[in-house]
């Protein structure tokens, strides 16, 4: 049984950072979320390609436990990203999107999905994440968004963090969402339309976790070795809604925790290229790192 | 008795932000982290200014139990720097610099400042740092220093780093001096220098702690109203080392409490403009701060 639906993008990256690069990857925040959710509960993903997807890589998520009933595929070309990154590992400069399938596409939630009590709308088109929303209607649901959204429109992204429980934003996108340079006053401004709580992704920085009248400030894990951080916002929110769906509870105290595995997975992502560390992880491996971040952040 | 001898610049200060300004005021890292170690231990400044300073500044710093007997008065203008913060409030963007008696200045340590057991060498010409240093000889010593240093003497600066105990950088400045963009491997490298800790200030998203083989990683206090940061690196490092000398040892879990009482104050000075918040901040706030930093980074 599905327990966590995710709805996200599938793609084909190609990507170079400073230290190598991978050419025509599987990639996309459906990959990156679901690999790491999946470490922690039954995913299952809403997603497109088109008909050049290899079927080896729907091969490779069903032998990760990922369903994949909802992945459609539809005459096209699959969604494709090209990007680099240079020294400031924090900022992935964009050189070719490929919609493909993307245009227009209307996702169908299978049956089976309505059932799941966990739903993570990873950033889309507002109006594609208040119809998978609609169809779920999950017992707590989270959503990530974009500056692109919040610039081009703003109503519908905020119609619909209204009714979602969880938003995941990065620091940048907090402050242009709600037009103050002051990121405690935006998060709390997100919480007063209606969602739980709001994490606020800082890359290298950590996150920071606000709820109705506290916050938590949690650090990055210091990584000695950076080698692409492609998919680690994903592997994040999906870490992290993973874990909450596992504890089928949402309190402070369980989502304080789901953001430290939240960013155990996103920090094992960005030690490797592509899906390299994350496609393998273990469980125990997530739980050592969890136990460092425990002993690095006491005092 | 002095027990912390802090040689650092003296200046009058004319700051604007978007949210205020303040013309002509006390200032300088002398000033910032003397207020802040004083919340913990006695100190003493090694400084200079020039005939214009007024008296009351250091009937101020007297009446706030700071000694003063090491601030030299010479012939000139002290020095003054004029400076304003854009939105990012992480980077201020100096727009005059009058080094007035600081230039050729050499400082004289008072005999009694050489018992002291603890020394901060604030930002200066690691020439000076060093002169002091030899003179007051003191048990635990910290240097903070700044990009000009590293780009124009690294030389003198790499020289006086294998001397001291605790570095504070800022990243930047961390990865500029080891010539590598990787945080984690410049300050393994610094260590092996020989210091027995680096810390790296990342403003407001906190601060790491290497030690030999551990790393503390101390997220910021997330801060509502960010009025002015003018002085929170030094009153960060003030509180460090203030604290450090108040415990008269320096383990690991010595400096890892002395990292979060050094944000603790850095966050009260952010909250107002030039030194209003920390000339009169007490060890209850702090304590309080302190207590607050634990409760935001349980999970």
């Amino acid at each position: 049984m599905v327990n966590l639906v995710i709805a996200a993008v599938t793609g084909i990256d190609t990507v170079n950072t400073p230290f190598g690069g991978v050419c025509e990857a599987l990639g996309g925040a459906a990959v990156y979320s679901s690999l790491a959710a999946s470490i922690f509960t039954r995913t299952g993903l809403v997603s497109v390609v088109g008909e050049d997807f290899p079927e080896d890589h729907i091969t490779f998520l069903n032998s990760k436990g990922i369903d994949t009933k909802g992945i459609e595929t539809k005459p096209g070309k699959t969604f494709r990203w090209k990007a680099h990154y240079d020294y400031d590992m924090n900022q992935a400069h964009t050189d070719e999107t490929e919609l493909g399938v993307l245009a227009g596409f209307n996702p169908n939630v299978p049956e089976e999905y309505k059932k799941a009590e966990y739903l993570f709308l990873a950033n889309n088109d507002p109006r594609i994440q208040r119809k998978v929303l609609d169809e779920v209607k999950p017992k707590f649901s989270a959503l990530d968004t974009m500056n692109y959204w919040i610039s081009n429109d703003r109503e519908s992204l905020v119609d619909i963090i209204k009714d979602v429980d969880l938003i995941l934003v990065n620091d940048a996108e907090a402050r242009q969402l709600m037009g103050t340079h002051n990121l405690v006053k935006a998060a709390k401004q997100i919480i007063s339309l209606g969602p739980q709580a709001v994490v606020v992704k800082k890359g290298e920085h950590g996150a920071l976790l606000f709820t109705d009248s506290k916050h938590f400030a949690c650090a990055a894990y210091p990584l000695e070795d950076v080698q692409d951080p492609t998919g680690a916002g994903d592997s994040f929110a999906g870490g992290m809604m993973g874990y909450i769906a596992s504890q089928d509870e949402a309190s402070e105290a369980t989502l304080r925790k789901a953001v430290v595995y939240g960013s155990c997975v996103a920090s094992y992502d960005a030690e490797c290229f592509s899906i390299e560390k994350i496609k393998d992880l273990t469980r125990a491996e997530v739980d050592a790192r969890f136990n460092e971040f425990n002993s690095i952040t006491q005092f």
